[in-house]
This record gives structure tokens, C-alpha cells and sequence, in this order.
């Protein structure tokens, strides 16, 4: 039977007859080394990640008061993932790691957020934890809080919304004073931190975001902190659990209210430079975003290949105008409304996964470039897709988890059927790690303006090479080629234009609808892309790429447009958002 | 504190600012009864439907074997509903009925809905049943099983679907042989029945379709026939509780695996005629449909009550270009975004809400018109605007519970506020009754086509009318008249224009298309049509008037031009979903 996971050929095909991983100079990895890393993969998470997804959610983690109780089944997964090394695959052999590409090892991580994202949460968030620390921590901290995170001794977490000051970090108020023995004692109350309390590690390695004392007021005056449960010496520090939220969905992983040093003060070691903390962290939070939206891309690919399914082996109804009800019925998969539903989720979850692995590519990228202008090219193409890798699958990936629901019928809406708990475990993306808001202000605010515009016009030089390539293809690459070319020409004078008006409130009052055109410009890019390496003549009779055909065929018949009332919104310079009188709502 | 479950000022500028329900040929009812029925309904809502909302949902029925365990507070309130008289609103004196118009009916039921979709389903499902029998039953058994109905004694279910037939009922297995006592033996499974077992009252009247001995295949050979879970001389029928199924969401409802006459066989009894039971059971299942969507836009419009409370009360951030970290926060209603998802919500739930009472007074019309010509009018207009009814709401005010989340960011993603629990009841929606895409065909395949054209040719006579009103009232009126006209002009071409190719596989393959273009449409017009009553002179500085200029505005500049794309893809009758060969999914 096939696996409901992820889909190997499609990961295969993206890597290596796509991106070509093992082929260009930043190929450190063989196609051996990366086929044995995704057999792994697959392995380790169908045998202990997918078997105890939906007790995760039936069982959810449970505080008494004094201990948090987790079911038994999720740490002997977790043993078997830092045991089968993925705890450390892009970290150095000196930290026990396998120096992995970022690409490949994200394509190892999409199997365990596909089979189980709760479990899975655990190891993802001491990754980017032990990544940041790796990147702007001492070689002393390093070898204390960084090597246990990389074999699984130790668990990490972030540390950064308060119950008052969400999305708003200039707001955060917890406080850090220095003990004079070169540790600070840190107090204030954290809440939504994943992972914050367990029995599952040994130890766990908060990273805070704290005032120090004196610090300039906003996001300015931010510092990081580790802080961990257990000090070195054995003791218990002052961080105690105030309790567990309730979610709907991404139930497997504890989400927790924190509180810091009501006691004594909990115990922190500074990372790095005062009140750099925010720089420190966007560091984690950069690479917690492409997770985020990759781990949507893993739910959504998920309930894809149930609906696949399910509509294959699902007899119901008969072709229009068979009126003969002795006939057979045919499987669902015949109906044009479940072939539009199928195809629109094949269209977001594969063209969700080309986004992200690019990125995951762009990461390689800069980290291994020789040449600086190739590495600086890397950067502000990540930069300008980081909110779009964070965003796009959130919503689309979401969508699709929506479809599979609407696939199954009835069915769907039990919980006899996973594709109901993909859903709401996928609801979380829009929200965490920035929501689909901030990601937009993010994008149009930030990003789009940066470097004089460098990282625009660096996105559309790419578009416009695979824009080239297209257009010498006779057929459909062609046909969307020029489709893609008028709709980029229509963005970028659409921003100009924005920005020419010298009204910060009006030209982002519509970033959120200026996220969701770039985004599905990106993501029509990338069909594009995809589209002609599977229209080679080698592959013409292939049905995997006469697939990856018809869903790049879907994308610009049926998304792309999308952008066109989009754009006409925008270049109107609609104050309707910006003049309400929210009395009147 | 205002109520979170609907807005009362909505309703009453609805029925009778919009409506005029007390001055109409039609009414029946003078406005001092339906401020009463209002008040009423909102007082047994809030008093005994809202306090077990959540409890529904996480103590949802169990059923051990023997007897399903349905908290304890549903019981109370069921009665609470009955006793005020909710269960004959529409039902003749001679009933124990009230004989409300369904429109008003209709609106008090709105607020059970919004305060608890699960126990609301017992009497909703029970009305529906009624009025079926006490249209097509004989006055015995009108007398026999609508009475206690009515009075809330026995509730009723509707036994369509079973296990390999959902959507298809030409599939329908289940059998009925005569007993030669006029009575019938009825054997079969049916699923997904709501209601179909618990001990909230003394009987449950089991309306099932089935094939009479003889009966033709397909949908032509099915009849309807009353079975009883406790027959009249008090034993217990062969009807036995399969299962439960355990769904996402609506939890506070039973839905239930029935096996009829596994033993003996259940004892039924024919209603009308042999094998014009579906004809029969449209009679329900359309007033289903639109009850589907009402009870979609007050799980939208509850959500949208809430969201709006957050907003103006957590604050958050700074507006763009306020730099100072000491400066206060604001309330997220001032930041760009929270408002566009807030006026999207409000011209989901305030345009949905216009539909349904729309209906519900066309079903009035219908019943109470003294022309022949004006009832077959309100009759036309309901046959090709059921399935609108029944979708748009699900689609659309479940993008408003969507939203509702988002305002709420992480809180809204716990089980601690209520707006998470209102997305997956809401859930539902889409599916039951019909999904989405049956609706679909229903409305391009039948509705469209039926008596020559005459609804659609009826339905766009009604918008110009509304159109040419607008034109003559200058300002927006007159501008968002002439944005309706043109597309309006524009769908009756591509309707034409699909139906031109004689291939009714091509003209229906994008039908889902087709439902929601029509749908936006259909409530742009509302929308208009609201806003004129919105715009007089009398009207012009109250902020409640306001709020329904700006959600116009809203739809009529973010929502309508969606339709620019979708009738380009109807018009080039896309043949992708009609050539796909599956395989390369």
C-alpha cells in the first residue's frame, strides 16, 4: 500500500530531477546518502510517529497541578528519532550531527509532521533552538545546552509571546537583572511556548526574550536569555508551569503558560550581546517560519493522498447522463467536482512543497556559497519568501485539508477519518510564528522595501529567467509563460505604485491581500518551473509528470486569475480599511 | 452586555426595515407579536440553549451498548423550547400551532442556532418531519404523530442515507413488504441519522425511504414510509441503534447507525403513495436546506459577534508609523486587517442572513399568496434559490468563522473561547443535506433549465428591479447598480452559453463554478438591495445604517469582481476536469 505520508516520487522528483541536489556546487550530499536519509525517514515515522497521531489528540497532555502526564507512546518516538540521528542531520560531525543540506533534511522532517505534528513539534523546536544557540551562543554554552539538544537528552523551546504582548513584542515586559556572578535573574510570565513543560527530556532549554535592566523601552531593549528547567548543578530553577492551554488541534505538544521567577528569580544566561535579543531570535524565527509553513505543506500533502485515495476506492453515482440505475456505480474520482477538488489540492500541496524546498535550497545556498554575491543573492531571496513560505501553505494547505474533508463526504467529518484532525491541526499555521497579518506587514512593510527594492527585483529577474525558458517551450509552457509574465509586470508597477504614495497607512492598509497576490505569483513561478522539467521529451509519457502537468494547468487556469481583481484592489488605493468608523460595525 | 448569539437590531432592521413583514399583503402578524417572539427566543436561547453549549461538545452522547447517555442539561432545555411553544411556530391552532410566518419562525429559531447548534438539531429535524407529514400524511396519521410532535412529546428524524449510499439515493437498498394489515415491514441500514436514537422523549418518528416490493430501480421506485421507535400499543418496533458516529463538530446531536428489522422486521407505515417518497421527502429536505444555511449564518454571525468584541477590547501593537514603545496600544479593531476581516465577516453573516429571511418570506408568499401567479413567482424563486441558500451560508459564514479565529490569534485557537468550537460545528454545513457540488448540480442541471428558463429569467427580472432603483440613487447605489448589472448581463450569457453545447458533461463540469458565481451574485444583489434602505435620507448619520453602507461597500469592491475570473473560466469551457484521466493523480 502506498504511503498516505508523503509521496516519495514527488519528493524524488522535486530533489534531484528538479533542484537537483547532488548535481550543483553546493551538492555536499550524494543521491545514496539523501535515498537512504528518506527511507529512514519514512520508516521512523510510520512505524512511531503515525500510530499514536490520533491518540495524541484524544489523549491530550494533562497537568495535575504538580507533574505534566504525556501517553506512552510518545517518548519511545521521540527515543527512535534522536536515536536514528535526525536530532542533528545539518548540524557539524563535532556536535554529533551529519552535516546534512537544510533540503534534505527538511525533506526527511515533512514524513514525521506528516505522520504525527505534535510528537514532531518536540525535536522541531530544539532544532531551531540548538541552531541559534550553534550560531550566537559561546563555544562553552554551545557545548553545554547544544550538544544534549542534538542527541535528545535535552529539549528546547522559544520563548517570546507574554499573555498581554502577542504579536506586539516591543510589549514584552519580562525583566532580566544581572547577579553580579555572571548569570541574571529572570522574572516575568510567558505565554503559547510549545513544549514548555514535559517529563520527556531531561532538561529543557528555554530561550527567553527579556528587558534587561535599563534597556531602552520596544524591541530595542530585548535580550536573550537561555533559561533552563534544571540548572547544571541539578537543581530545580524558578520556572514553573501556570498551566496548559487547550487547542483545538496540535494537541500532541504541550502549549503552555510559563511563569519565570515568582520565587527567586529563574536563573538565565545572556546570549550574546545585550538587547540584540530580537536580532538573536529572528534568527530561530526565520527557520521556525519555513518550518511552519513546510509542516502545513506536510498536513496538507497528508490529507491529499487520503482524499486520492478515498476517491479512488469510493463507488457513489453514476456519469452525467447515465440514467440507468442498474448500472454500476463508478468510484468518485470520475466526478468532475472530486477531479476540480483533487487537482486544487494537488496544485497547493505540491506547489506548497517546491516553495518550501526551495527555500530549504536558498538556505544551503547562502550557507555554502563561495562566491559572496551568490550567498547575498540567497539571502534576500529568503528574505522576501520567508513570509510568503510562512503564509502561502498556511492557507492553501489549510484549503486543501478543507477539500479532503469535502472529499470524504460525511466521513470526513468523523473522527473514524483522519482528515478531519488535519485540519484543525493545521488551523494553528495562520497563526503562530506571526500571523497571516503580521507575515503581510512583514512582506510589504519590510521586505519589499529593503535594499532599495533589491530582493523585488531579484524575485522577478528569477521569474523572468524561468519566464524565458517557458516561452521557447511550445504548448502549455508557453501559454503560461505569458501569463505569468503580465501578471509579474502587474504586481511590480502595483508596488511602485503603492509605495509612491508616501502614506505607510494606505500603502499597507491591503497587505494582506498584497501577500496573497505575491504568494500565488511565487507559487505560479514555481508550477512553472516544475512544469518544464516535466515536459521533456524523456517524460511525455510518464504519468507522474503528465500529473505535475495537469496541476500546473490548474494553477493558471484556476488560480492565477485570481490575481486579477487582487491587483485592481489594490492599484485602487482602497481607503475603505483605513477610514472606517469601527463604531459602525 | 450585548448578546454574542445574534443581533436583535439586525433582525428587526431585517424584517421589518427591509422586509416590512407586518405591512405586506402577506402579513399575517402585526410587529408587537414577532418584538415578542424575538424576545422570547432570545430569552430560552440565552437562559437554557447557551449555558451547555460547550459541554455538548466535550461531552458529547455515549452510547454503551444499550442506551444512549446524553448530558443532562440538554433534556431541561428541549423542554424549555417546547413548552414556550417554539416547536408549532409555523403550525396551525388546530395543531397546537401558533401560525407564525415561516419568516418569522425562521429568525426566532436563529437564535437556538447561534446558542447551541447541537440541541437545537432535535427540534429543528422534529419541525421538519411534521411538516412533511402534515402535508402528505392522512389526518390519522397527522393526528397520530404530528400532534405530539408539536408539543415536543416525540421528536422526528429523516432516514434518507445509508452506508454505500450518501449522495446517490438512487442506491437506497432499504426494503418495505406489505404485511396484508396495511401496515409495512420495513428492513434495511441507514447512516448519518441525526436524532435517530437518545431517551429525550417518548418516541422517535423515523421518516425512511425505501423500495416497496416491486418498486422500479433508481429514485422512482422509492416510498416513504413513518417508522416508529415505539409503536402505539407501547411495545418497542425493530429498530435497532447500530452506532454512534463521532464527529469534528455538532457533537450536542446524536448521529446514529439505525438497522431496521434485523428480527421480525420494523413495522412501518406508508405515507401518500407508493414510490412518490422522494417527491415527499424534497418537501423536508428543501426546507432542510434552507434551515442548513440559516443555521450556517448564526454559527457565522455568533463568531462575527464575538470577534467584533475582542477587537474592540484587546489591545495590541500601534498604528503604522507610531514608533514610540511608550505610547498606549490600541485596540486591534484600529489595525488595517482586523477590520478587513471584520467587514468580511459582516457582509458573510449580514448577507447571509438577508438570504435566508429572504426565502423564508418567499415561502410565505408561497403558502399565503391569493394569486396563482404570485405564488408560482415564490415558488420559481425558491426552486433556484434553495440551493444558494443552502450553500453560500456554509461556504461563506464558515470563512467568517474562519476569521473569527484569526481576530482572536492563539486565544482563538483554544477551547477556552467559543469561536474554534463554532468553525467545526459549522463544519458540517457543506456536506449534509447535500454537499456542495450536489448543490450544484442541482442548480445548473435542474433549476437553471427548469420551465424554460423561467427562475433564472424571474431571479434576474428581481435584480433589475432592485438595479434600476439603485441607478437613480446617486452615489454608491448607482455605481455598485451598474457593477450588478454587468455581471449579471455576463452570467446569463455564460449560462446561455454552457447550455448552448448540448454536452451536459461539459456544461456541468464546472458546476461548483457556476453555484458560486451565482450565489455572490444573488447576495451582491441583497446587498443592494439592503443598502438602499440603508441609504435615505432618515437613515443618513445612524451608525447602525452605516455599518450596512460599508459591508455593501465591501462586498460590492472585494467581493463581487471575484466573479471577473470565474465566469472567464465558464465562458472558455474548460474541458481539464472532463479529460483528466485519474491515474496521474
Amino acid at each position: 500500500m502506498p504511503s498516505h505520508l508523503m509521496s516519495r516520487r514527488d519528493l524524488d522528483f522535486l530533489l534531484h530531477e528538479w533542484l537537483r541536489v547532488s548535481e550543483s556546487p553546493e551538492g555536499t550530499v550524494d543521491r545514496e546518502t539523501v535515498d537512504a536519509v528518506l527511507d529512514l525517514a519514512e520508516q521512523v515515522a510510520t512505524r512511531w510517529f503515525a500510530p499514536h497521531n490520533r491518540r495524541n489528540d484524544s489523549e491530550e497532555p494533562r497537568f495535575d497541578g504538580t507533574r505534566v502526564h504525556v501517553h506512552d507512546e510518545v517518548a519511545p518516538a521521540l527515543a527512535a528519532y534522536f536515536e536514528a540521528g535526525f536530532g542533528g542531520m545539518t548540524m557539524p560531525e563535532e556536535l554529533g550531527g551529519s552535516d546534512l543540506p537544510v533540503v534534505v533534511a527538511q525533506a526527511a522532517d515533512l514524513w514525521f509532521s506528516a505522520a504525527n505534528v505534535g510528537t514532531a513539534g518536540y525535536p522541531f523546536l530544539t532544532k531551531a533552538n540548538a541552531n541559534l544557540l550553534r550560531a550566537h551562543a559561546t563555544p562553552e554554552q554551545v557545548a553545554t545546552w547544544v550538544q544534549p539538544m542534538v542527541e535528545g537528552r535535552f529539549f528546547g523551546t522559544m520563548c517570546l509571546s507574554e499573555p498581554q504582548a502577542g504579536s506586539s513584542l516591543a510589549d514584552v515586559t519580562t525583566r532580566a537583572v544581572p547577579h553580579g556572578d555572571g548569570t541574571w535573574r529572570v522574572r516575568g510570565n510567558k505565554m503559547w511556548i510549545s513544549g514548555g513543560d514535559h517529563e520527556l527530556s531531561d532538561n529543557i532549554v528555554h530561550l527567553v526574550l527579556a528587558r534587561a535592566a535599563g534597556a531602552p523601552a520596544g524591541v530595542r531593549g530585548l535580550s536573550l536569555f537561555i533559561v533552563p528547567k534544571v540548572l547544571p548543578d541539578g537543581s530545580r530553577n524558578d520556572v514553573q508551569l501556570a498551566g496548559l492551554n487547550h487547542k483545538m488541534g496540535m494537541r500532541g505538544i504541550t502549549n503552555t503558560l510559563l511563569n519565570f521567577g515568582e520565587a527567586d528569580g529563574a536563573v538565565g544566561y545572556l546570549v550574546g550581546d545585550e538587547n540584540r535579543g530580537l536580532a538573536y531570535m529572528f534568527h530561530m524565527m526565520n527557520e521556525a517560519r519555513v518550518g511552519v509553513g513546510t509542516s502545513a505543506v506536510a498536513l496538507g500533502y497528508s490529507g491529499y493522498l487520503h482524499a486520492l485515495e478515498y476517491a479512488r476506492t469510493r463507488p457513489q453515482g453514476r456519469p452525467i447522463g447515465a440514467k440507468d440505475p442498474a448500472s454500476p456505480m463508478v468510484p468518485i474520482v470520475d466526478h468532475a467536482d472530486v477531479r476540480r477538488m483533487l487537482l486544487a489540492m494537488k496544485s497547493y500541496v505540491e506547489g506548497g512543497l517546491a516553495l518550501e524546498l526551495y527555500c530549504g535550497r536558498l538556505l544551503d545556498e547562502e550557507r555554502t556559497a563561495t562566491d559572496p554575491g551568490r550567498a547575498r543573492e540567497a539571502r534576500l531571496l529568503l528574505e522576501i519568501l520567508t513570509p510568503i513560505a510562512k503564509s502561502w501553505p498556511s492557507q492553501w494547505c489549510l484549503a486543501a485539508n478543507d477539500l479532503a474533508i469535502q472529499v470524504h463526504g460525511g466521513y470526513g467529518y468523523t473522527r473514524e477519518y483522519p482528515v478531519e484532525q488535519l485540519w484543525r491541526d493545521n488551523r494553528l499555521n495562520p497563526i503562530h510564528e506571526g500571523t497571516h497579518g503580521i507575515q503581510a506587514l512583514d512582506l510589504l512593510g519590510r521586505k519589499v522595501t529593503m535594499a532599495d527594492g533589491a530582493a523585488v527585483h531579484l524575485l522577478a529577474a528569477r521569474m523572468r529567467d524561468t519566464i524565458e525558458r517557458a516561452a521557447a517551450t511550445p504548448g502549455a509552457p508557453a501559454t503560461h509563460a505569458a501569463e505569468l509574465a503580465a501578471h509579474l509586470d502587474r504586481t511590480l508597477e502595483v508596488t511602485a505604485a503603492l509605495w509612491a504614495t508616501g502614506d505607510p497607512a494606505l500603502a499597507l492598509a491591503d497587505a494582506t491581500t498584497y501577500l496573497e497576490v505575491l504568494g500565488h505569483l511565487v507559487v505560479a513561478w514555481l508550477w512553472l518551473d516544475v512544469e518544464l522539467v516535466a515536459t521533456r521529451a524523456e517524460t511525455a509519457t510518464d504519468p507522474f509528470h503528465a500529473g505535475k502537468r495537469a496541476a500546473a494547468q490548474y494553477f493558471f487556469t484556476r488560480e492565477l486569475p485570481r490575481l486579477g481583481p487582487q491587483l485592481d484592489l489594490l492599484a485602487g488605493m482602497d481607503r475603505l480599511l483605513v477610514d472606517l468608523d469601527p463604531s459602525v460595525l
